[in-house]
């Protein structure tokens, strides 16, 4: 229950983390628990080959959910808290790619303890698949 | 495998779709299995009883999932892709809370087919606890 | 909480709905961990190779889940409530099938508000999987 | 993959297997995934408390699926297919609840290898929540 901490006041510009993970099926299933949403192109196979993604693909809050990791990771332990986030879906995401999250600190708001990262997400062929911004406030 | 659905040209301004689920621990537990988002407030009950929220809180973007649904009920079978979404985290959601989320169409772009919605998510005592608008596109 | 509903008076025989999912590996393995059913023939795929299968099957009662929702979606939320289920397995389900399941009015009993449904589970090739009927009872 | 079984001609009347397990909010999030059933009763604690149940009871073929593990633990390892199941859902089950799930020998039917089970479930204060019978066969 002891932790560590870097202060507000010890971030710049530029700092960043990351966090790559291989959405599968489960986690599609288990996104669909979660959340309700059912859609078909999500859930249903048969029909999302009839679609231009030519199969299942995530649900875009599932592929953004990684970036609820990373930020996180750069805020922190403890004393994060989420303020806002804005998201872009631009590609399909498929069961079997892999996702690296990364946020990255890009102002620093003094007032408020506040800071404004960018948080994108990429496949394994390195196209940016979901890309936005998030607000943050380090209260400690 | 056959849908019926409702076609672009046939929404209207004010049409809207809700669903509402109570957010328990398991919710957390498989959040922070498909995030990779272990956060302390929301994963160790001591250490959060000692932040300003005195116990563990939902992470914003598990709350913000069952805009997923909304978005997708409101959209109906199949057809509909989500383009983008902005999310205000405006109260905690803890463990037991029941939240509301609703999707509402408040503009048409004929241009591309495509929508906008305000996503708001409201907790059992009629408070705003996420906020915020989502593009939409009906391809059918 | 507040739901928009479909009384009982609106019903009419042929009212149905419909939901499509593939089952996947995920699928089993959480049926399994919910059921507790763990027979060799859905977890084992070395054993399933050498049975008339030729792999690893579905639970019955996994894929017959799919007509929870069906009767639900056919009752429309809320204040339906069920009250006897019966199921025929017919053919197998394989992980990477997708299942439509459908539920359809084929009786109306005014006494008590009650309808019974027709309820029915066919494969990506239209084969009959599961077969049987439920008996529902509307209270709003 | 080496399975020692009770062959076909072994069983007699009155067989027993039963299995227990304490259904938690847990299983209704997990099953609500698997059967993509978000009916309000299951899902909504708010809505739930309005209704003659007072609060979230269990999908009944959430409850019904313990059959399925004691179908099984009945038949024993391996060669048993279910091929039909019939349930009446008689009293709610609440997150808590401890269910009890027992299918019993009720007849033998020696032309393709058939049996027979009565299939029950009780909960933790002896009342019988989910009753019927099972149609198997027994290859080996």
């Amino acid at each position: 229950m002891f932790y560590e901490t870097k202060p507000f006041e010890a971030f710049e510009l530029g700092d960043k983390a990351t966090f790559s993970k291989t959405i599968g099926e489960g986690d599609l299933l288990l996104f669909a628990a979660l959340s309700g949403d059912n859609y078909p192109v999500h859930v249903d196979e048969e029909y999302a080959k009839t679609t231009r993604f030519g199969g299942r693909i995530a649900h875009g809050l599932l592929t953004a959910s990684l970036l609820s990791a990373t930020n996180g990771m750069l805020l922190q332990k403890p004393g994060g808290i989420s303020l806002a986030q804005t998201l872009r879906f631009l590609r399909p995401v498929y069961p079997g790619d892999t996702i690296t999250a990364c946020s990255e600190v890009i102002e620093i708001i003094p007032d408020k303890r506040r800071m404004r990262f960018r948080t994108s997400c990429t496949n394994q062929r390195g196209e940016l698949v979901v890309d936005g911004e998030a607000l943050e406030q380090k209260d400690r």
